[in-house]
């Protein structure tokens, strides 16, 4: 359910970095370039690119993009330039130094990455920063938002879809009895989505909603301006429906007075090459608005050129 | 500093297979032939064993052993041959199902093994048990031991020497302040010692040292019978001190009334390939008695042989 359009017939990896190399030379940047080229590769294309281009022009290709580019563009090239894994080590590194509205970014790659890729972002973490993510969420944390936190990012999922019956049904009327009581924090509801199989915690979810009338998330919204439990929202989304948790943070993106250029590129560059086919269709069908209509409106220039070819814009 | 010892030609896999298969045949079982093999194969050989034997066979070489022997010397015979991380995924299986005192081997296999062994662990548990290890150890555990375990057995901590000299004095004192207080479950001390990596631990316990006179673990025996603190004692020596930690292991399940074969075998067959040699001369060191005489003295037949086999008794 990807985006991405990749060319039929690439370019070997020596004349994608030629021209990339050429965009750089001269007087001014030749923008359209680096989108026609990065905009259509995939992850696996660009990393080639990256290494090709580091051992032929003795630099890193980010070295040199970031030299170039400026602004929201800038931070949209380089996010998508990088490796999946490396780009949310970057982005969870990043939130565990800023406030709390940027824990969300913390949950959406605990809980809407797989169990492994997660484990591949712990990994580029050791190797950038010398330190674990645990650690930094760990120690930048407090409180609830500690509690909650720590464990998702630490995770390592059962990733099959064996299924407990039984176990979802005891599990939903637990996180019932705790929402009930308020007791958003508690010991086991975080255990349960913490440490659960995806497709049991959907299993429980469904559960949920069959014995008790609702889905959780709108138990989980007593008070809408919690950011815990805002936060607890966030992480039952992204594990159990992902490209309805992008839809929204693209929508609030686009629907506010400036555009929050932030969100949008997060959401475009980590899921355009998952699921953002299937976000994309649940904006039109939200918004009743295409997704590239709405960002042809919002934004401009380069940036809004690479947000379009990485949304598929105009692709069959 | 591993015991084993592997004879400087062995034989090929498929020899040692016939040999094996032999061992079983007939009436009785050759134990002595079982022990002359597993008994002096590294991990990498045993593996390829049990594959191969699998296919010429027909049988998962464990299954044969298990119906040819029994009791003690059976239990040391599968865990050994078991690949380590399999094995560890064994084990900590059967602790999340038994009572308190088998947390301090989840604590072992969190702790006393390398961040990536320990991924393996969970790898291995998702394998065979369809389920996450930090799943079943927060399932089946509760409050404070629940708050520690489940972030031990769910770190992935950075692996390199790298160390903060600032931020370990003032974790140091973090740590003593909170001892002082007996806050023993405080949410800092358990985020120091589950997330930060085992060079950077050793160099706050170290600052802990100069600053406040004591080993950690001195200040942690405010009550000695205590499980909590006992099990946070544990913690300390697997990521500081794994030697030690297995020389009290060995030490305490041979000096007590009849031998505590449980530890004894968990003890020697998971740190065989890693320290024993370590453990022994702390063993002797600390009774002043050798520990293969001691092992000779408290066990007897094919389970002393293989224990004998596997410290390296006799050998230079």
């Amino acid at each position: 359910m990807s985006t991405l359009c990749v060319p039929a017939q690439v370019p070997s990896v020596a004349e994608d970095c030629e021209q990339l190399h050429k965009a750089f030379s001269g007087w001014g940047t030749n923008e359209e370039l680096i989108i026609s080229i990065l905009g259509h590769r995939n992850a696996a294309q660009r990393k080639l690119i990256r290494q090709f281009y580091a051992e032929t022009y003795g630099e890193d290709l980010l070295k040199a993009l970031d030299k170039e580019l400026s602004n929201d563009f800038e931070r949209l090239v380089l996010l998508w330039t990088l490796d999946p894994s490396e780009r949310d080590a970057y982005i969870a590194n990043e939130a565990t130094k800023r406030w709390t509205s940027s824990n969300q970014v913390l949950v959406e790659i605990a809980c809407a990455r797989s169990p492994k890729e997660l484990l591949l972002v712990r990994d580029a973490y050791h190797a950038r920063f010398k330190k674990s993510l645990e650690e930094d969420v760990a120690y930048h944390t407090t409180g609830d938002f500690r509690k909650l936190l720590v464990p998702l990012v630490s995770s390592y999922r059962y990733c099959g879809d064996d299924v407990d019956l039984t176990l979802a049904k005891k599990e939903a009327k637990i996180l019932h009895e705790k929402i009930s009581e308020k007791a958003y924090c508690d010991d086991d509801l975080i255990r349960i989505l913490a440490t659960r199989s995806k497709a049991q915690i959907s299993a429980t979810l469904n559960q949920y909603k069959n014995q008790y009338g609702n889905y959780i998330n709108k138990d989980l919204k007593a008070d809408p301006k919690d950011e815990y439990l805002s936060l607890l929202r966030a992480t039952v989304k992204c594990l159990d429906y992902p490209e309805k948790y992008f839809e929204k943070v693209i929508r609030l993106a686009i629907n506010r007075r400036g555009t929050d250029e932030g969100g949008l590129t997060r959401a475009v560059v980590t899921r355009a090459e998952v699921d953002l086919k299937l976000v994309k269709d649940e904006y039109h069908r939200r918004t009743s608005v295409p997704l590239d209509q709405a960002i042809a409106k919002d934004t401009g220039g380069n940036y809004e050129d690479l947000l379009l070819a990485l949304i598929g814009h105009g692709e069959a």
